[in-house]
């Protein structure tokens, strides 16, 4: 089959197109012949060599939309030929506030979804929605994820309630709009990009601020609130500033730092009673409710480009540049 | 009555026992005799201008235990002349998960318990517990409270679970100690003083490490855990480092930040599934619930010293040089 391999760190250039032997699935296993795959920052961080334990060669690639290709003996599921996406949390554990020390990510180590075929347990094998192309189902599994336990596992947003997203664009960020216009909260995005904003906009969010253009971005924010919760993967002064502006008894998520360390002050986490709650991917339960969520809405990933598994390394310094606004998309052919 | 008053910040020595007017109970007020009040870090912070709001002057103390004197119009509660204790959160609101904006602390700018009489709404007046000595039961209120809401109503901790109390010595930090005990969980604690982990060890701390003498406090607590729970008030980098050490899904509980900022990794926040929960005082339920707990495990609070009213400046200078075990009482004769 054709796949998509890193063979050592140093950026998306060095992610290559090669034939390699098609997985076959083992007892409780199920073959997914993928036609689509997403991008997650986790992929572009991996080929610079900035993430925990990288093993190389590997196929990577978290997010795939397909149909069932094979299945392995006792693998109860959707049957041969079903349009199914995966979920890419592998080995989750018991516990549903927190992944068990045998949980990993799919595509890397294990072989990933930017191939013709990915192998993975039967249970991570989902009925794609029915409303959604391969495109947008493949951008759905772990941005989807990671922002439903964002928003409703952990922060538990309701929908009288404000949410400020920081840094609108990045495909997690997307979702939790996507989630909290659903449910009908009201909505403060942040970016650096005017075109960013207007999408942000035009998918609903109530408040836009342009943090490059208002240095008091987050006095706006705090004058557009009350601020219940917030979502935020930048981490450093971002995050330090959440914490000031938001309302007592505020929670706020985080799933990143992609700017680097917060210097907090005590005072306003303890005097207001705010919780700050970490979160990363989601547990088996997490990921049906979140398709129950997409299913029921009828809601429409954000899809920012598609590109043919040829241009891998173009789609990876898409995400790599950080322009995009919602997915950026693999066509496996 | 006789009252300690204090008229300009300046330190603990501006503390003055003075004769004011006896307070008048108003419709759903109770004037309780004090006969010991506690002090709390925030009397010392008030005499420091180290406080938001000061207004001046003020009778300061957030604790006391005495009998009910006088009784107004309309007020339920104890008859007078009950052994009572005074809930030193006055209007917290109908939120139980946050006080409210009119939300204030007994003892500035309402007149408190270092004088004899002290006049409170009915609803914050709670019989005494039966085993404890008025100067035993002064000991309670807001350090129990604040540690009950801590241990219980934020952090929930559990039976089975470890929890790092860091800085045992201070009021709050004493009664984590007690309450994780009384349920059975396993408690470490740390301290620059040999003696305050004596005392620890004393009322049943399983771990005791002195942050002085073994600059890698936080890898001994880490090895000695896994750490489920954190209490802590220190902030700075007490906190950063328990972010590091806890195990994953592990909940740390902030009521202060004596010692500054903290500086945190954003990584093992998310990573770990973190939950960092600011808390500060307590909410009527909590109050009642923490008077539950002390009667049914008779626990007796640790009082470090007790000082007549008229030493009240030495009494709040044994508060500011921070060296106590447990409270520092005044016996109000």
């Amino acid at each position: 089959m054709r796949a998509v391999r890193l063979h050592a760190v140093g950026g998306p250039k060095n992610l290559t197109v090669e034939t390699v032997d098609a997985p076959v699935p083992q007892p409780g296993e199920m073959v997914v012949r993928v036609r689509a795959a997403a991008f997650n920052r986790r992929d572009v961080f991996i080929t610079q060599g900035r993430y925990p334990n990288i093993a190389l060669p590997a196929i990577l690639g978290s997010d795939g939309a397909g149909e069932v290709a094979a299945v392995g003996d006792g693998a109860a599921g959707p049957p041969i030929g079903a349009r199914v996406i995966v979920d890419p949390m592998l080995c989750w554990g018991a516990d549903p506030r927190v992944w068990g020390d045998d949980a990993t990510i799919l595509g890397m180590p294990q072989a990933g979804t930017f191939a013709q075929y990915v192998c993975v347990p039967a249970r991570n094998v989902h009925p794609a929605p029915e409303h959604l192309s391969n495109e947008s189902a493949a951008a759905l599994p772990l941005a989807g994820l990671t922002a439903y336990r964002a928003v409703f596992t952990r922060a538990q947003l309701r929908k009288d309630e404000t949410i400020l997203i920081t840094g609108i664009g990045g495909g997690v960020q997307t979702f939790v709009l996507l989630f909290a216009k659903h449910i009908g909260a009201r909505t403060i995005v942040t970016s650096g990009s005017d075109e960013k904003l207007e999408r942000a906009k035009a998918l609903g969010a109530d408040v836009a601020i342009n943090y490059r253009t208002d240095a008091d971005w987050h006095k706006t924010a705090r004058k557009a609130g009350p601020i219940d919760v917030v979502v935020d993967s930048a981490g450093g002064e971002t995050f330090a500033r959440c914490i000031e502006i938001v309302r007592p008894g505020a929670r706020i998520v985080t799933y990143g730092g992609t700017t680097g360390d917060a210097t907090v002050r005590m005072f306003p986490i303890f005097w207001k009673h705010l919780t700050i709650m970490g979160t990363s991917m989601g547990s088996p339960q997490d990921f049906a409710s979140m398709l129950n969520v997409v299913n029921a809405g009828k809601l429409e990933p954000a899809v920012d480009s598609v590109y043919d598994m040829e241009n891998v390394a173009a789609a990876a310094e898409a995400v790599e540049r950080n322009t995009q606004f919602g997915k950026v998309i693999l066509r496996i052919g």
